[in-house]
């Protein structure tokens, strides 16, 4: 079984990911919904939350664990593998970047993310530490998010392109023939922004998480079998309105049920 | 001593308003970054959230109470008068619409605000208690919010015109001749709704809301006087990135300190 947490309900564009991969996996998601953003929280609270995080999911029967929040990826992940040194946990922050560092070929990278990532330098600092020579644009996209969670996210559609136009002005100026879109809420936007970046491989952090998360279950053994897993579903608030953000990011209407927890009792 | 509270910053574009009319007054602004936003929680948790918030205010010596954030205003105003039947209350919902039923001479009212205070009708049910012959087209506005706060505030933005001209679309076109900014970011965009929606009167809601804590504050003999009041500002996160947003909402650089507070403890 498969444990992903975020925030909020990106992490879901990254859990398709995982589903398409490894199909035959059961998968725990957990959204902290009652408390999403990360972003804009003190260090010491990202920690704390994402340790109650990562309690929940090892309080089912986990294998491997997704970060799939780039917040916490950044702040946590050394935290939390002290926590639990015998479960491996991908942050969307590492492997997105070794994915960005396998595609580029001109060696020019953007990086675009929320204000919080961006500000954390968290890619820069993990590309830098793959290859000193990569030339590294990053661009904070505030106007994403919410884009995305509001359903603007038809390939055409004028506003998604003029914010991805204004947000990567300086990336599209450089020449980067790589973009890593650096939250997992951005996927969902791909199409516009391919529209003003046409020549740019798009980096999906949560699909890049998904197949190093696949690699670690086919080193165990957890290969392919016949079966089809099956998916729960955990937020922090009310579900009310998960079935409608939820379906942006699966691409689907869910079918599996949805459960609050109290996240603060782990 | 006025208090004013808000989940988060957007209401300093009302304290902004209450300095302008009462320079003399003292006021304690309370905003609850460490759990913004509002509009998506359960009612419970709002009206929860809200009673705190409140219970923090009269722990200063304050002669009444501006509820600057509409998801608050429609759902724990009974709750906060009950709790506190001496402190007079004012809601932003209540005050917006009693000014826009003022303002309009074609009995045609826009109203535009977050999607939380949109579908909870509040506006709509408090106009139509003042008049049944208003004809009222409501827009949730998604956009908005992330717009103000990350700086996309001049008149001639494209990004917040388009944002304007498609959130605002069906008011446009039934005509409104008042369009209530039923959001206490909006105010500062006002400048690019106007130019989608020039013939309209845009009402401040929080402008609203001041004007008649102004009206109790005389009342109570509250009138001016020579001195000038100071500011107190509590925030629940760090207050870290306090400046620069507040000083969006108050158009002017904050000198007054901010300081944070445990609100779970109130």
């Amino acid at each position: 079984m498969i444990g992903i947490f975020d925030s909020g309900l990106g992490g879901l564009s990254a859990l398709k990911e995982a589903r398409r991969l490894m199909p035959h996996e059961d998968i725990v998601y957990f959204g902290d919904t009652g408390r999403v953003p990360y972003g804009t929280r003190s260090r010491e609270t990202i920690i704390k939350y994402s340790l109650q995080d990562m309690n929940f999911l090892a309080s089912h029967n986990i294998d491997a664990v997704m970060v799939a929040c780039g917040t916490a990826s950044s702040n946590a992940l050394d935290t939390l593998r002290e926590a639990y040194p015998s479960i491996p946990i991908i942050g969307v922050i590492d492997a997105g970047a070794r994915a960005a560092a396998k595609a580029t070929k001109n060696n020019i990278i953007g990086i675009a993310g929320t204000p919080s990532t961006i500000g954390s330098r968290a890619f820069e600092t993990k590309l830098r530490e793959i290859n000193g020579d990569f030339e590294m644009i990053s661009a904070a996209c505030p106007l994403f998010v919410p884009l995305v969670e509001n359903g603007f996210i038809s390939p055409d559609d004028e506003i998604t392109k003029l914010a991805a136009k204004t947000h990567l002005k300086n990336i599209i100026e450089a020449g980067a023939d790589t973009l890593i879109l650096g939250c997992t809420h951005y996927p969902i936007i791909a199409g516009a922004i391919s529209r003003v970046i046409p020549y740019a491989t798009l980096i999906n952090v949560g699909a890049a998480a998904a197949e190093e998360l696949r690699e670690i279950m086919a080193s165990r053994g957890r290969v392919d079998t016949n079966r089809i897993g099956k998916v729960q579903y955990f937020v922090s608030d009310e579900p009310q309105g998960f079935e409608r953000i939820a379906s942006i990011f699966l691409g689907e209407e869910i079918t599996d049920s949805v459960a609050r927890i109290d996240i603060e009792k782990y």
